[in-house]
């Protein structure tokens, strides 16, 4: 590499972690013995590596047991990082289907993944860079030969070596179809001839000076189809009609006392099938959503659940795509995640606060439809759950938080601020409902103007939604 | 438990996380069926959740491969926090004894390094509170019969349950002498009744309200015995005499290409007998580490190495106690950690600025001896060098940096203010060798004037310290 690209290289790199605007993933992927990685470990020695990532997965026990792209999310560079992914979601993809452990339609489904994951990150100011390494077939046998009979150099043949070199039409032929199916203006496919006599750095280096510091492309997001609704989404309006009367306190002890029990026992069901469950609370402020969750969280083992607050980002989360908070927090199989606020942060501030471009909000809406299908894919137990009170049972509840010792903390200015916007919210929340009431992701809105039915209301719903998944063949 | 020690529970939890200087961890452990998970759980529901983890550990995969206090490590609460550990580091050791998973001896070292552990935490304002949860050995086995013969609740009943009723002797006894030898003002122990009859929630929660409230005990920092040296530490002074002329860039590059071939061979049988190695690089700045590390990085496959570079600490890293960062950063089992600058900055910095008074020197000191040990313990090959330039060459360097413009970037102010207490830090860096210059964990110090012998001197001592690893019978 000519000294003058390999300056302008790192003085990419030390501008994109000054300026920590964006983030620089590349994926290298290709044919055995092309020479990924010499390549790697040459332009590794380009760049500062302490600005470096490289990873090459084994998957550990910690990331089989969540979504399958929860060991890519853990794994994204913080912004003015770059992050090296060896093989990466593409090998996984290729080999996954050349051994057969992806069928045909998993696979074409994983490549729609694929393109909805990097128009995310895209969109999140990661530059994506995916390169191809080529190399002909004769040569590709010739060079593993010449490999294996050197004492010095036949550690460098592993037994899946001979296996690419023996399906390469195949994986040839998978390439292209993955390469077009995934090629866009935000993530393009840099393909490049390897081989024992070439290392493409120069190519690639200038690919990666451009990542760094180029203009940022335009993201075309391929929007994800909403599955097929499960029945009208509910609407706030549904509770106008007044309340039911307040339930008595001995009735309440005794059904809480029923539902808990019920809970305790799905709950250890649930464990012992491995099967993870993420419920995710919304409601206005002052709604109780704190009250229901501990109704919940007392029926089960201290050891099973995790209640996750959503509030402002720290740090780390502010130098990552919006959505990794949430990977973040994801549940081992078997456990439970508990979200206080969630996801649906986003789309309520963005469509309230008049922030969101419609782009930017059709693109909330997206992630927010992907991110659940993945859980869903998972095996996850998805619960929605919406707690609605009506605008004088807020302001009884602020007066009666005002006035209690030990429940003033509860009560912010940001409360008084928000409830000036009731009726932007209530749209926006009716929004919510339209947009994602999805195939085994629908919002339950419970009536939350009774305390103790709304309670009863929650544990209900979620014991529901855990036989109903118990009650499935395995 | 009385509404008024309910609230007062919650209100401290409350102070605790908005003043967020001190996290609260909590352990329980004691015999079986004394009611450990119905106290838990119990306290839990007290708890504001949001603020509070449970942890009960069964180590992963990612876990496995690293030192073993790495799973406590990376569950640290952050400040404001409370994290609850079920059995934890006390179970850990007491049932690990009576299944002769650990000797009499291997038991012992582990209790001192609880002591440690704890002390390192509580000197960080973590509030630790530990309980022994008791219960008769006749009111246990009837009990565990009473579960085991009701359909509804025989699942509670685990087998090794029953193994610890019929070993109830030993692991009282193993417990008594846990408690004595781990006993400290600033981790003390409470010892309560459980059983079926018994929740000592009421005990338990006016202990913990001391712990996020009361008044942080002092210290009794159980100060680790050096170990035998390994010969004389090195001293800058060694090197005052006139350095070897520059070598010639001819003998230079063959000599490197030698080095780093053998460094690439010894690299790739670590990497196969999953030896896990850290290196810290210390020097002067201009010293030339990052040169250096190049160098050694050149020979290393991308996949096997991450660089760490250590400045100034992240939010999240601040909320954790100080030496939480370098554990977040503990390789895998076969890759290399390589350290730009090092937890050796602490007493660097302490020691030049005077900032230390002289307990929290010598705590300093502590921590980092007992950091290395962990990391011996656990099989790794430590490596710490120090690459020293005089004063008159570190001039040359900064002159250089500021003329050349891809390297002004790496000249800062702070780098003059250094320079000026040359001396001081001089002083500080023989201290480190004085302090730190262990058996397994010895200096190299490194004669970095020119900087191609550096270069060589970096790989031969790394390629030594592999191979002497190596050499060692499995």
């Amino acid at each position: 590499m000519k000294e003058s690209l390999r300056y302008a290289l790192l003085e990419a790199q030390l501008e994109l972690a000054r300026q920590a605007s964006r983030s620089v993933v590349l994926v290298v992927t290709g044919h055995a013995a092309a020479g990924k990685t010499a390549l790697i470990n040459e332009l590794n020695h380009r760049l500062e590596n302490r600005l470096t990532e490289v990873h090459a997965l084994a998957p550990s026990s910690e990331e089989r047991e969540r979504p399958y792209w929860w060991r890519y999310w853990r794994r994204l560079p913080a912004r003015g990082r770059v992050g090296v992914f060896v093989h990466g979601w593409y090998g996984d993809a290729l080999f996954a289907r050349t051994e057969q452990r992806l069928g045909e339609g998993a696979f074409h489904d994983r490549l729609a993944e694929i393109r909805a994951f990097e128009a995310e990150l895209a969109a999140e100011n990661v530059a994506i860079v995916k390169l191809w390494l080529d190399i002909d077939r004769d040569v590709q046998g010739r060079h593993l030969k010449a490999l294996w009979h050197d004492p010095e150099r036949a550690w460098q043949v592993k037994d899946h070596d001979w296996q690419r070199h023996l399906q390469y039409h195949a994986l040839d032929a998978l390439g292209r179809e993955m390469r077009e199916a995934t090629e866009a203006d935000h993530a393009p496919w840099l393909r490049l001839a390897g081989g024992p006599e070439e290392t493409p750095i120069k190519a690639l280096a200038q690919r990666l000076v451009a990542a760094m510091a180029g203009p940022l492309p335009d993201v075309e997001s391929p929007l994800t189809t909403p599955t097929a609704g499960i029945g009208a989404p509910p609407r706030l309006s549904d509770l106008d009609a007044a309340s039911p009367e307040a339930m008595d306190k001995a009735t309440y002890r005794e059904r809480l006392k029923e539902a808990q029990a019920r809970l305790a026992g799905n709950a250890r069901e649930i464990q012992r099938r491995r099967i993870p469950v993420v419920l995710a609370f919304e409601g206005q402020d002052a709604a109780g959503k704190g009250g229901c969750i501990h109704r919940l969280t007392s029926a089960l083992d201290a050891r099973q659940y995790r209640v996750h607050r959503i509030a402002a980002p720290s740090e780390e989360e502010r130098a990552h795509p919006w959505a990794w908070r949430f990977w973040q927090r994801l549940p081992l199989d078997g456990r439970v995640a508990i979200f206080d606020r969630s996801w649906y942060g986003r789309v309520l501030v963005e469509c309230v606060e008049g922030l969101a471009e419609p782009a930017a909000w059709r693109r909330g809406y997206d992630e927010i439809r992907r991110f659940e299908r993945q859980l869903l894919a998972h095996g996850a137990v998805l619960g929605k759950l919406f707690l609605a009170v009506d605008k004088d049972e807020q302001l009884r509840r602020f007066r009666a938080r005002a006035e209690t010792p030990h429940k003033r903390h509860k009560l912010t200015e940001e409360d008084w601020r928000n409830r000036e916007r009731w009726d932007d919210y209530r749209r926006a929340i009716d929004d919510i409902f339209v947009h994602t009431h999805d195939v085994d992701g629908g919002w339950a809105l419970i009536d939350a103007n009774d305390k103790r039915r709304a309670r009863l209301a929650v544990l209900d719903h979620v014991n529901r939604l855990l036989e109903a998944r118990l009650a499935e063949p395995r």
